[in-house]
């Protein structure tokens, strides 16, 4: 199955077993903007408490926080925000529409590639086995052509973002004769930087309000605490501030369902230490990251590092931890090491001192900060993504069908168990609801009586119920019932005063954590 | 000690302790918006998992979900917030300050209660034991004058209020002679209607962008998913959507630390019924949320019921749940019987048909709601404000001193367990550490070797954490500590190996849904 075709059906999949739904679909939805469905809130706080956990208990020094979204203008001020973070925008005057004129230049050069691809594919049929792909592209004239203008739309397009020169990008466009798809005119604006913060008013005083901001990242929530929090914890370098919150961007071309929102959450963890140790600690923090994406079972070979070569100004440091979704390698999670710029900034333009006193250096010093930083909306689509299956398996039958199935760690798993009566008479529901009493204090638990037990298995095959079980006439006898594993299919016999052992073994975090 | 002054001491405790900071405040603030310190997000995240489970996990019918903080606009026309969530502001002319009218015809009633208390207190000391309060009240003529003027005011106000009369409600300000504190004159604008939704712009189109708000509420995103939710997760009424999430107001008067904030959160679950079936639900779980704080343990008669008799327009009934905080017994939930209103109202804005086939009537129709509603943010603030205690104790050398102690309901305290070496040498501090290494994956654990014993046990008391174990060398021969409780303050001596269960059984939401 093409990957395009796998993510269309995940998308679908993710609407249709109450994962994720379109933002006030009732309304005709709001763009790139997405509600957590029944099932999609417990995957994603569960997502949430595994990095949670993972930071806060197991760290002992690794404390957190929870920052209001409304925070001082002036925040944005010092951090940069207000001043350099656009993105550059282009009309077309005769369509009246507006793009990212950037993205058209990517655009532009994705074209190319196509029309190189195209020449591929035609020369691999034609040759067939025979075929030398690398000899091909290095030697035929029209994706030569192509490669040609590729690395000139190339240079030209780093140096103008480099530069920060708005009419060399606009250059682009016109040379490249790049027309508006819904005019089809080359009739261009100049091109003009647009903030992606949201703003708001606050208050309302005869002289008019504060402006403020929706906080586009969570990081400087930290940074602005880092004083109070050192102080009143009592904290020594190195330690770290985590916290997980909502952050907004008014992304122009918001794309690819919940990876790119303009309302999204965040796991940050700002780790302050000593300047000139910052490398060494940017290096344990790029393993710890990776080991603990690899530590839920998705498969090691869906995740991999890139380095930045180009650093943001802040960053002496950076890379991402790349997770392979159905459309290429994508960033889920960064690490970067962005000195101690945040914290110097916030100490000029609040005059306050943001210092730290080293009692082995003897000395004063603003600390060097390294960041890690998930976007949780992300993570779970690399979750959802890494886990959605389908399966041939033999049916009732004896014919092929197939079987769809999230492979989901069971730790993050919506719904740990599922127990159904096996018919709807002779005690067996109000057994299976006994079980359930005893279990949902543990465990979030679904009873299911409708239908055969095979549709009910494969219905929670698929939202990832990893276990569920079977509470049949013998279960009224000698109080065992069957378990059946999402994974693989088998089957067991196990007393019902045993579920809780078998269960909590697999689900828990004291057990996926030993995989740090 | 006064009331208003164990305020303040709660208040400055939540700062000095690391439970909540004010927002941005090395930039001197924002006004009414805190930020949870690294105490108090464990503490507010322990409330969030301490409603979710026992909604989600405790109900077979109940539901969680996550909707954005953005909604589609019409949400907000449908419900009524575009139209008629305002606050009535007045400016005076000479300050240029901007009041809500209701604010100073409230203060204006205060101050005449205020007259009248003084009068009472003054009578009291000038008539000792033999006083009598009521007879005073009823007889005195000064008393008399003012609670004329009270009643009078508060005829007018409801009036103008109910009527949404804004000259009427000017008249008042106008004929009682309210001065502006600021400038001291009576020169006054007209009143008018301010609405307290945020706004914002999203998206950025040639033709303009699109004017969003931040949602007032979370129910809303309930309503507009109710049909989603219902078909997706196979739902049967009864049955609940439940959701934790941000919620903002652009109050113009925020008052009494994180009790009214601009951003604050709520716990909120939305209740399906059928139609005539909603005032046994509403009895249903006004009582049921009543046990769930009571089930905190921190004391029955701080609560009462406070049942509406003036509605909102959408309700047919509606109570209170309140808490006897510093500054009075105050609004910590809310349940409403809301009728077919919102999804009725979102029927008609959206043209999509919200309705309910039931299968054992036979007939479609528009389900009713019971809304159960609490603030996250209140909710926190009545447990520290209950919490908070100071006691006369005995200090080490005999004299009395006082100890500073959150009384916290262990379920919910930031810190379970604090491990202490009794020295910081002969492998102590391994050992504690050890100790911390095995429990950390089941509760959150501080390691603390500064200071002595007594010192670090009233820093944990100040903090709420429930147990502290001290490691001596006994410790390193037997494998056994002291284990010191915070509430009773006794010491007694426990294997090391039974520490997990004497605190996963004090801890655990198992032990505290007993209560429920």
């Amino acid at each position: 199955m093409a990957q395009e075709d796998v993510f269309k059906k995940l998308v679908a999949h993710c609407k249709e077993y109450g994962f994720v739904f379109q933002s006030s679909e009732i309304y005709d939805g709001l763009g790139a903007v997405y509600d957590y469905a029944q099932n999609g809130v417990e995957l994603k706080n569960n997502i949430k408490k595994y990095w949670w956990d993972s930071m806060v208990l197991l760290h002992e020094n690794v404390v957190g926080i929870d920052s209001a979204i409304f925070m001082h203008p002036t925040t944005w001020k010092a951090s940069g925000h207000v001043d350099a973070f656009n993105d550059p925008l282009i009309d077309n005057k005769d369509s009246k529409k507006r793009y990212r004129a950037d993205v058209l230049v990517e655009d532009l050069i994705q074209k190319f590639e196509e029309k190189i691809n195209k020449e591929v594919t035609k020369a691999k049929k034609r040759f067939g086995e025979a075929f030398d792909e690398a000899q091909f592209r290095e030697t035929n004239p029209r994706v030569l052509a192509n490669q040609k203008k590729i690395d000139e739309v190339h240079t030209r397009f780093a140096k103008a973002l480099n530069d920060n020169d708005l009419e060399d990008l606009r250059q682009i466009i016109v040379d490249y004769e790049i027309a508006c798809p819904i005019s089809g005119t080359k009739n261009w604006t100049d091109v003009r930087q647009f903030n992606l913060m949201f703003s708001t008013e606050m208050g309302s005083t005869a002289d008019g309000a504060q402006k403020i901001y929706l906080r586009p990242e969570t990081a400087q929530g930290i940074f602005v605490n880092y004083l109070n929090v050192q102080k009143t914890g009592r904290m020594k370098l190195p330690f770290g501030i985590a916290q997980i919150g909502k952050a907004f961007r008014n992304e122009i071309v918001a794309r690819q369902f919940i990876f790119r929102m303009r309302e999204f959450e965040q796991m940050e963890m700002q780790f302050f230490v000593r300047p000139g140790e910052e490398m060494k600690w940017f290096e344990y923090w790029k393993e710890a990251r990776l080991r603990w994406h690899k530590s839920l079972g998705m498969g090691e070979e869906k995740y991999r590092y890139h380095d930045h070569e180009k650093l943001a100004h802040y960053a002496n440091a950076a890379t991402d931890i790349e997770f392979k979704m159905p459309f290429g390698f994508k960033e889920v999670e960064g690490i970067h090491s962005r000195t101690d710029f945040d914290l110097s900034q916030h100490q000029e333009f609040s005059g306050k001192k943001i210092q730290y006193f080293d009692p082995e250096l003897n000395k004063s010093y603003v600390p060097y900060v390294v960041e890690t930083s998930i976007g949780v909306d992300r993570m779970f689509l690399s979750i959802m993504a890494g886990a959605y299956n389908e399966e041939e398996v033999e049916g009732k039958d004896g014919k092929k069908e197939t079987r769809v199935v999230l492979n989901l760690p069971p730790v993050l798993a919506p719904i740990k168990l599922a127990v159904m009566p096996l018919v709807k008479k002779d005690g067996l529901p109000e057994k299976a609801r006994a079980i359930i009493d005893e279990l949902k204090f543990d465990f979030n638990c679904q009873y299911d009586e409708k239908d055969s037990i095979g549709k009910r298995y494969r219905r929670q095959d698929a939202i990832g119920t990893p276990f569920c079980v079977t509470v049949d006439h013998q279960a009224l006898e000698d109080d065992t019932v069957t378990i059946r594993y999402r994974d693989t299919m088998e089957q067991e016999r196990v007393k019902i005063a045993d579920l809780q052992g078998i269960i909590g073994k697999k689900v828990s975090m004291r057990e996926a954590f030993k995989n740090l």
